[in-house]
């Protein structure tokens, strides 16, 4: 097991690519960060070994993508009390992502997961890092710093447009 | 422990109204069932121990209600072979059931939950009767009969209709 | 006729590379199956007569595929006491997989359909086992084994994420 | 039976309130209707007996009226060369009434089901009798007049307003 | 002006690959058409013209295809006493075919469109030949031919994948 | 006929208590304006004349609300060059509105509707004066003065909150 | 700073070649414009700087298009008394353009957007020059003459299929 | 200004009712929070200044709560480092939640919200209080025995109906 400060978790290896951007977005931030497979229907015990201690391993937030009947952010957030990041996934047998949205975000009152945009895995590891942030001053600076790019980047692609003439 | 032959769960006493209906309707089959309140997202644990040793309980099936981001199903799904009949609630944080439908019938490959009509407790209740009644010749001669009085009911309720002189 | 104890049927041949997922996880469970192209809106009296005897033949389970307005495993329900379960096609003319699904799950009081998720043949091959194996002690033993190597398999999988240093 | 022009069909008497506006509407274009309580899941031998015979009978069109998963206008289609014109109803059991329209609407290719709006008993008979009256001027000629009589409704219900000072 | 017994209009000349299979299924069933481009929103006095003299000049049947905001039917629909079917097309601008659908199927009382399923131009052929078929026993007989045909094709298709062993 | 600057037009008087909320904005604005009730479906051509004129009888904006397939804005806007404003209504036989929205908004190239929010006859209003704000310069201060008066009323709001403590 | 009349806003540069479809059809109409790259989310203040000074910089109408949760318009709104035009746009992120539509159209009373169909940026320019053509005689010819064009490429289109025989 | 750790904030008093269930859960695990009406659309300079300075005020997070076009998460988020989370509220206007939920959920690549389940403003404290308890042993100690109270009482709920004799 890793000294993580955020886990990354998903159901099944075809989802990888799209959650990887958690991964890398984390790592500009130097955030430390683990990817696991965990399954909520296919290994339920691990899900609950795994989640339950995470906190006293260290981790600060997790970050749980799946898609259809997108069960692991909110089993997830059953047995910890750190807060959960859902990922939903337009994976080949979702519609559309309208299911992996619907089960991850409509949880019971009691049981919150914070959910992001449908495929938007990096926008997971910014919300991870903002969580960080609010008690590492590194981190913060880090995103107060991202943002000034961002709004710079936005500036130039606008600048290039006036440059062409429009 | 009881010594059901169906278990009908449900993750909270609101969703109790709606399911009870597949309580009464097998109670007509002579079927025997408990009813009870297992949290897949407030007591994980007592799930994963339920469900695990329905089939060892003599169980022959497992009828699960939820509403929202309905996990109960298909979670009870993970833990056991028996078939597992899923009941979509249009509970009150439901946005017209959607969520409910979507989150229990868009299982994963490996893992199926039978998905009945929204609130219809009663049909998951037949349904039970029905692969009951594969290996039940009593409880077959008693769907038929049942097919039987729903067809007389539809034809009396029609021959009212011409009565009245339509 | 074939003493098979699963009845695969879908409307039209273009179904046929999504049922036929059904026809294979039920092999290697060592269940027969028989597979028909049967329609309720071409050959109506065809269905009637079909579904009618299903139980009489030795059957124990339909599985019927359809998309678009899918009436086919609804229709069949209503000659049968068996357990009949709905695969909603994401066909050409559907929208989206939405008609199919709801056109199958929403059965009235009385008549239930056992819908699993679009497209989702193979679960529907593995219900019917999970059906078959409340009374069939060598089924059931499988499922327990398919359920071991798919919860192996996602560890395996998880394995070597972490093997490749993630 | 009668020697109705005009069949309407619903597949339980809850229906009745709404179907009976085709009825109502059909009694001012002087054309003849019976209303029967005929269900495909429930009766269905009895709706292949009458669908069969419609046209023999002397029958130029039918309207079948049904909600949830509907299936009474695409089988009652399976069964004659007749016209069926499909009322989607948004009954009880429905999702606000998308299950009634597309499991209505989307019939698969050569088995067409004429679809109206939801709940719109009133214009399934008003096109019964644009199809009664395609061959026969008198009815024509009501709803030509009806035309008229709707034109001067909506005129005289905008002098109202004009006469009100808006 | 032709003495077409069926008139075929869409919008754009873009929704003919869609429109002329309505054509073509007439064209067997021997019934006489027209097709035409003519716009609601683009050429509206157009509109109002064809539709308006089409009974006199011996049109049975009005067919419309259109997608997006579709409202060439319905206003078709106000010009005249014939039955109009709507075919909402699955175009470019369309949100899934969501947009055509409702804005042809939901028409205020008063004014019926036959609506068909998304794309289906060959049912709305079909269903113009059924209302010909109602008071013309040659159109009649051959849809009954074409029922039978459908059946055999249905039951060759059945016995094909019998023949091939499944 | 009026003088008025805007028309404000639908196809029911049901409607108007809901598009009277234009009128009542467009009084505070001191900008003339006349409601008439017009049916694209009941009355077409009163709408071909009423549209046509439009412009030269002196009117700037149109505003027409309706529900279900809702024709009358798109249709509006084939008459003239004016610009149409048209108001979803979710009328009693609307599809909690989707279908007023989609018939409304998603008009074909050339012939736009601009669309506001479901029943947002009010805001239908803002936007006429604001199209007249553009060269009225009266009608601009008048519009300057109700984002001024909002604003206030909205930190009203959150002191009267932080008067009670909150 | 240009003297545009219009202004055409958009989040990112990967919403160009959607949005520039404005650009082209406002100068077949003589109107001037300038596109900017402005971000409601990662630059905000130089929003409220460019859209609080458009109108005392000579703008009559402002068109913002934007994707998945599309604030632009809504924002942009809020800081000026200008017509705003919305292009809900169908981008990478969004759910077949439900997002786009909705955050746009759905505003809140007191702050309209004009929003037109899915991807119509062509619709949006076309109703920015009904706007300016309301106190523009020049324009308004110009709209005129664009719909009598219209009108005939419909009518050549049609008479095209006459030629071809159909 | 208070020295609130979470900030509560909603465009309008009508969504009090809900949003105020944040406050209450927030107080029972002893973190101070502000309530504010702050709007996007109708004073956006104060919310520019609000979020922007909230960080500096010692604020940990941002609860943002709205319905309909709901710009006001991710306004905020625009402005700050903070973790935003949204709350999609079903208010008067919202078609049936659907509005809220996408424009608050479908963020921008760079600026996430984390979004809870419609009206689900407890869970936003959840949330929150989870949050602060990464870095808070305190409020973590609140959290956990939060859960296992809520396990208690799920556990009591289910023995009261076996005590009932279900």
């Amino acid at each position: 097991m890793s000294n993580a400060q955020v886990g990354i978790i998903m159901g099944s290896q075809s989802d990888l690519n799209i959650m990887e951007e958690a991964a890398k977005i984390l790592k500009t931030f130097g955030i430390t960060f683990e990817i696991r497979i965990i399954s909520a229907h296919r290994a339920p015990d691990l899900l609950s070994e795994w989640s339950g201690s995470a906190r006293e391993r260290g981790m600060k937030v997790i970050i749980a993508g799946a898609g259809g009947a997108a069960h692991l952010p909110g089993v997830t957030a059953a047995f910890t009390t750190l807060p959960v990041i859902g990922v939903p996934v337009r994976s080949r047998i979702s519609i559309d992502g309208w299911d992996s949205i619907l089960s991850i975000l409509q949880m019971p009152s009691g049981v919150p997961v914070a959910t992001v945009a449908l495929d938007a895995a990096k926008n997971a590891g910014i919300l991870a890092a903002q969580i960080i942030g609010t008690h590492d001053e590194d981190v913060e600076k880090k995103l107060a710093d991202f943002k000034v790019e961002m709004r710079e980047k936005v500036i130039a692609s606008g600048q290039e447009l006036i440059d062409k003439g429009y």
